[in-house]
């Protein structure tokens, strides 16, 4: 398992055959899944993937060269069918300059099965999506850590500035740690089996740029040695398998209570999750999606009807989701 | 392995045995090693344990009620001969009042071998050297996680306030986590069986107490991210034997800018360390002592002698150890 990206050479995916049969007219369909990231206590640097839901990308050699989309569905029209605007097409541009193959035609069909703006890493999986129908289409079978870097040049351009803990976990599955940006530094962390997420989207708006705009930007150390302590107990109990400890780590003093507030009835989601049994419950990203771990998919269903109940009490939306981790990443489909 | 304190009762261990003899004129000899808190990228929730330096205390049980203090060897004259005043008669107090034994006269001999104030948890491990003494004497099997709140009541009275960092690693040898201290929580983490450390202690004085104070207690969120991606990488590499990540990860961009001030040719000695081999250099909990991780023993003298030859050159005398991580904390000698 290749951990970071620091000894990457570009020369190391240089012109890949387009194997698979991949002449004009071959095409290929690609899931790429959903992603929580901050994960609590990991603000900016941990993001885990989760089967539902997730983007889908229909890619197809075309005869031309260049990049092509044809089709965008579920979206409401909000998404730039302008390849140069689009961040899927962006990505995969990247990634065909980065192995000399601006010789190759490609069109893109992008189908959303996600809310736009949800906090649940919506551009990050169609990106995903894209970037490994591509390299499926080459034939290129090198580890996905080289393509994150084409990946974050999508979430550049779709969220203003180029994180990773979407991307990360959307294109390796499982659980990510970003150790660094600069030099990026990427560890897949373990996970227990036997977690689930429970994932409930509040149809309100919380657009990124805007949720990282209320953070604070200078802090209490006091508060920041809480922090980086749960985030190390969070590690840990990945490694240990120790749901409890997960669950005791999974607090956050310095983001939660600022984004929290653009989340409607957050604390009392909180109570109502871990009444039923929740191991921990935040907000995944930038909100206004809220998660919650649990030990089992019953536990699970009953989170995502009982906050639902409670949204459509108040008069709000929502979208409901069970998963347990990915660990797969994205997927031919 | 218990992991956590938080469901202590205090009956767990009320009045256990006398036990090994320990009547009248028993005694017992113990060390307890000394500890490398912080471990540059965990300020206040990281430590571990090392082989040298240490304390010794010689433990007797006497005919009358209540602890003495009758010797101390290797202070300077600079500790308190004052059961009221000294930590680890302080310590041992707060044991024996929890298991209902204040029945109980203990003599202790206090032998101080490693400097004082020098930033390798001193006066941990005197304590911990008396508690586990006392412990002895009684015939106290329990876990060690049991006696960490008398540890840090002999921490509170020495540093003025009751960190774990040292006595935590002090008690249960090798890494630890203070995952947090409302409610105390301890993680016992492994780590590399090659990993060596070499120590240098520069002799100039730097109190606990000023070099908290020196300490921002604002910082920029920016630079807590950076850290705690850091610690998180750090617990990923111990638990993942990866000696490369755990010296990518142990990098501090808060503590050490300011900390590094009080140490003489900090940088310097880095780059002596890191160009000899070290997989990471930093400060040893509040300084003066410098420590270095290697994946040898004899990288790790080459680093102890370059070091302590500079500190010679500019005048200032120093000590310098080498030694793996004690997995096995204090031990009867």
């Amino acid at each position: 398992m290749e951990n970071n990206i620091q000894d990457l050479k570009p020369t190391q995916h240089l012109a890949p055959p387009l194997g698979g049969g991949g002449g004009v007219g071959s095409s290929v369909s690609v899931f790429a899944p959903a992603t929580v990231a901050n994960v609590v206590c990991g603000f900016d640097v941990l993001g885990f993937a989760v089967n539902a839901p997730g983007d889908e990308v229909v890619m197809r050699v075309t005869n031309k060269p260049g990049i092509t989309i044809s089709k965008i569905t579920g979206d409401d029209g909000r998404l730039p069918m302008d390849p140069a605007k689009n961040t899927v097409s962006v990505s995969v541009k990247h990634y065909l300059e980065s192995i000399g193959r601006t010789d190759l035609g490609l069109d893109i069909e992008l189908h959303k099965k996600m809310p736009i703006g949800s906090g649940l890493g919506s551009s990050s999986a169609s990106t995903v999506a894209g970037l490994f129908a591509a390299k499926t289409l080459l034939g290129d079978t090198s580890d996905p850590i080289h393509q994150l870097p084409f990946a974050m040049k999508g979430e550049e351009m779709a969220c203003g500035h180029g994180h990773a803990d979407n991307v990360a976990p959307a294109l390796f599955g499982g659980f990510v740690l970003i150790r660094s940006y600069e030099p990026l530094d990427v560890v897949r962390l373990p996970h227990p089996k036997d977690l689930y997420c429970a994932i409930v989207f509040p149809d309100v708006d919380v657009p990124t740029r805007e949720a990282r705009q209320i953070i604070r930007t200078k802090i209490n150390m006091k508060d920041a040695v809480t922090q980086w302590g749960n985030i190390a107990g969070l590690v840990s109990g990945l490694f240990m398998n120790d749901i409890d400890l997960i669950g005791r780590s999974m607090q956050d003093v310095l983001v939660e209570p600022v984004r929290s507030m653009l989340i409607p009835d957050f604390y009392k989601m909180r109570d109502m999750a871990m009444e039923l049994g929740a191991v921990s419950f935040g907000i995944s990203g930038s909100g206004p999606s809220v998660f919650a771990f649990t030990r089992d998919e019953a536990t699970a269903h009953a989170i995502t009807q009982k906050l639902q109940q409670h949204l459509t009490g108040i008069k709000i939306g929502s979208n409901g989701y069970v998963s347990p981790i990915n660990d797969a990443g994205p997927r031919v489909v």
